[in-house]
């Protein structure tokens, strides 16, 4: 079984050599750039992963992890044009650097290209491959306009916000824990286990990222420290402290305010007023309950799964580290 | 075999009834709002007839169709938003009606939901059906590009302006008619063939609507006659037109105008004054007779096709209709 750290070198060198379309440049140039930008390359990874502890080699399941990579990459591209955001991993994003425009173009051609790296497959793991991939590309769609949803309600519940992290962020873990589990050849059942490990494993990771955003270490975090709350994004953390009668009002009344209308000692004086009021109300312990919760349901699905001791040790240590925790 | 008629109607139910989806109301209601807009639905039907002439149902072909439909909207909605377009069909275009994000993110959804309609074919179907569709999908988004490209070159030429229309346009009807030979299960030679008649029937079809932007009857041509002059889109018309020297000057001259800065009385003139260069440089000689050559060999493709010979002179009768000639 390869480190992690050596099937991500080997990962990101045939993500160089298995998408290298070129012409026309204005539709593949934006393509590569973004494929650049770095990032944990976490979901590919994991469809690495879950190919070699149910037998299968790396190599085998390099297409689709790429395709995977491909796929999210996509989402991010479309994702920041709906946002208008200028910055991606520190460097300026697509329809910034080209325009909105070529976003689009190159955002659906990435969507078709990852499908096409299915093709290499036989056509039975072909077939299921596409259909985990192509339930899974729409269910991001649907979490996304959840999410766009959100932003204008008044009224999400905890539950709600739940379902829309799963469908945005933790079915794609699912998908590429479940694509390794495919190309390894391994039963129906079995892939429904890797892929609900995945599912716990993707909640954790997005509420730990909820968490961090107002409570991380501005030197590790990699994003603005206290984003969310910037925007009034109506978190985990900010719907289980307004579940605090004594915290309610006043965290909605900060909520109500728009930064564009604010300076940015007025934004650092909210950012550090609401972060009081998610550690008195008790949101911030909620968090990290919630976290801690699906942590160990994700630790549970590992001991459930029919690979070697030796991999389950692997995986845990993987979910416990993704969780900035030592195993 | 079934008449073109009847097999829309039996069409239009379907599209009804397999796109079903309604929740998250902004994420679908788009979806049904532009397949409900209408349009000739050509290419499905090409899929439902190829698949017919080859011994299959419209049934059995039903699903691919309705995958090119739902493809072929996807693409419009995108160029719409793209083009900043107001209006298709003479109703308001998602983004109009909606937004911009709307309208990015139910084009994402709706090329996901097309790949989708292949999963009720058998494996083998299913991965000749996907190969053929994403190579047609990435062609035409590699064709939208180039349009892109395009519009800020002065020194396109003939044969790069008809590659660029044959694949924003010509691949989709090819891949619409192969996908029906492929339900049949009729060999690869047959569907290249199939393929190759609906190449040269889509450029026929395109140079056709790039003639009738100029010359067309204003009662019938769907769109606004010379809207391609108002917007100095440089089709084969115009690119015909400027080899000849003696009007290639002037030409240009009207063509580096930019309508926002005119009256629409000057647009009007530039329109007759463009429409009377066209004519005297020979361009719209030209045109034609590349139309009459593309649709001779759509005819002698169908010659060479093995299918029965009612089912080529359907096929001929409904070339020559489509060129608006009687058979």
């Amino acid at each position: 079984m390869n480190t992690l750290k050596s099937l991500r070198t080997t990962f990101l060198e045939e993500l160089k050599s298995k998408v290298t379309a070129t012409e026309p440049a204005g539709l593949y140039d934006p393509v590569h750039y973004i494929l650049d930008l770095g990032g944990k390359r976490l979901r590919p990874l994991l469809t690495l992963m879950s190919a070699e502890m149910y037998g299968a080699t790396a190599k085998d399941a390099m297409n689709a992890a790429i395709a995977v990579e491909v796929f999210h990459n996509f989402t991010l591209l479309h994702d920041d044009i709906m946002d208008a955001a200028d910055l991606r991993r520190g460097k300026e994003t697509v329809h910034k650097k080209w325009d909105v425009n070529t976003g689009i173009l190159t955002g659906d051609a990435m969507l078709i290209m990852a499908y096409r790296l299915f093709e290499d497959y036989d056509k039975d793991k072909f077939y299921q491959l596409n259909k985990v991939f192509s339930r899974t590309a729409l269910e991001v769609c649907e979490g996304q306009q959840h999410d766009v949803d959100f932003e204008t309600r008044d009224d999400v519940s905890v539950p709600e916000y739940l379902n829309m992290i799963k469908l945005k962020t933790s079915v794609l873990v699912g998908c590429a824990l479940q694509m390794g589990a495919i190309i390894a050849g391994v039963d129906e059942k079995e892939q429904e286990l890797i892929y609900d490990y995945g599912i716990n494993l993707g909640l954790a990771f997005q509420l730990m990222d909820d968490y961090l955003d107002a409570f991380g270490d501005p030197e590790t975090f990699g994003k603005e420290v206290g984003g969310d709350i910037r925007e009034n994004k109506k978190t985990y953390l900010y719907l289980k402290s307004i579940e605090n009668n004594d915290c309610a009002t006043e965290l909605k009344e900060w909520f109500a305010l728009h930064f564009e209308n604010m300076t940015e000692e007025q934004i650092d004086e909210k950012k550090e007023t609401v972060k009081v009021f998610f550690e008195q109300s008790g949101g911030a312990k909620a968090t990290l309950d919630a976290i801690e919760s699906y942590t160990q349901k994700a630790l549970k699905n590992i001991e459930e799964l029919s690979i070697a001791p030796e991999s389950k040790k692997q995986l845990t240590d993987f979910s416990l580290q993704l969780m900035g925790r030592k195993s």
